[in-house]
């Protein structure tokens, strides 16, 4: 296996970085004009250095999309992710956008799979997170390039505390992820993604994640 | 029908502005970084104009992508579309990504249904305009957005003499489309897209579509 790894640098797709890397020949960090891009991709660029992966960056210009996420759109809202609000955090079908780009990337540079960390806390805000959409974009991606590019996304099923326990065991340092949607400096602690990341964190040693 | 187009200019998506004008509330541009995009912007720019439909445009950053159809790739090779070296012209996933990002414009924009005039002389070649690809494509986006978007792509089991007949009764200006993938100020005449183009306006009165 080839693998490219759609990678943001946050804490899911970090794990993936660190349990496949054998695999992977490529890391792909995009770039969408989100609050939190930029501090995802000092995470992105530290862990691959470290693991010896190349990392490459690829834009989306996003203009004409409408997203709170985004730094055209209004603020973050607090609470957790069941919260109404939070479905203006949605950026209209961005996994649909980096997993065709993924595609067109893998095909260019000779992997023959894509990998995403798209997870099951997700599922409930988030259309383009649910096995629903993952299975349908497997066929297209396979039918649709020369080489047929498997697409696998293997925490589809798992919660974001399953995907905490297979880090801890492969050792990532938690610290070298960055999650927060407001995109700061420091984890703001009260954003849904924040929520989520402290309750699937509980307990560990390495919890250092708020610096 | 809210329907938003993704409109190249070509022949193609010009006659299928002009067949759903009705239902068209907002034509999309790509500009990827071919050889021909420029051109083919000309002739969309000036079809949404005359037909009072918005035209937007869309950047899509291809650096790390390799076709010779990219102005960053080698000379477009002569010759029909049958020819092993026209798969060099192939931009990998191209229509995968621009139709996610169609989808996610269309969420952002309250359209309910995406257009798209890939066609079956396409086929042989570019594996992401067969019916294979356009399915699953179909499912993903509904399953991938809120307002479960439609993706309609009602020429691609047509051929492009089809596609030429119904823009013939539509009155499509043919030279107000642009084709060739050499890019040039006028159509060179002798590449895949400037033969297929020429077969299959044979006969037509409106055939001034060479310069």
């Amino acid at each position: 296996m080839k693998a490219l790894l759609v990678y943001s640098g946050g804490m899911d797709s970090t794990v993936m970085l660190h349990q496949y890397q054998k695999n992977i020949v490529l890391a792909i960090n995009f770039q969408y004009g989100s609050k939190h891009n930029f501090a995802e991709l000092n995470c992105a660029r530290e862990n691959c250095y470290k693991l010896g992966i190349p990392l490459m960056i690829q834009e989306l210009e996003f203009g004409l999309f409408k997203s709170d996420l985004l730094k055209t759109g209004g603020e973050i809202p607090k609470g957790d992710y069941e919260a109404d609000n939070m479905s203006k955090t949605i950026v209209p079908f961005r996994n649909g956008i980096m997993l065709s780009f993924a595609a067109g990337i893998a095909e260019s540079n000779n992997c023959d799979t894509i990998l995403i960390a798209n997870h099951f806390g997700d599922h409930a805000i988030y259309p383009d997170c649910r096995a629903e959409f993952i299975k349908p974009m497997i066929k297209a991606i396979k039918n649709g390039t020369t080489n047929r590019v498997i697409l696998s996304a293997p925490y589809t099923r798992h919660t974001k505390r399953q995907i905490a326990l297979i880090g801890n065991r492969k050792e990532v340092d938690f610290a070298k992820t960055y999650s927060c949607y407001v995109g700061g400096a420091v984890h703001c602690g009260e954003c849904a993604t924040c929520v989520e990341r402290k309750e699937a964190l509980k307990g560990f040693d390495n919890t250092d994640y708020l610096t």
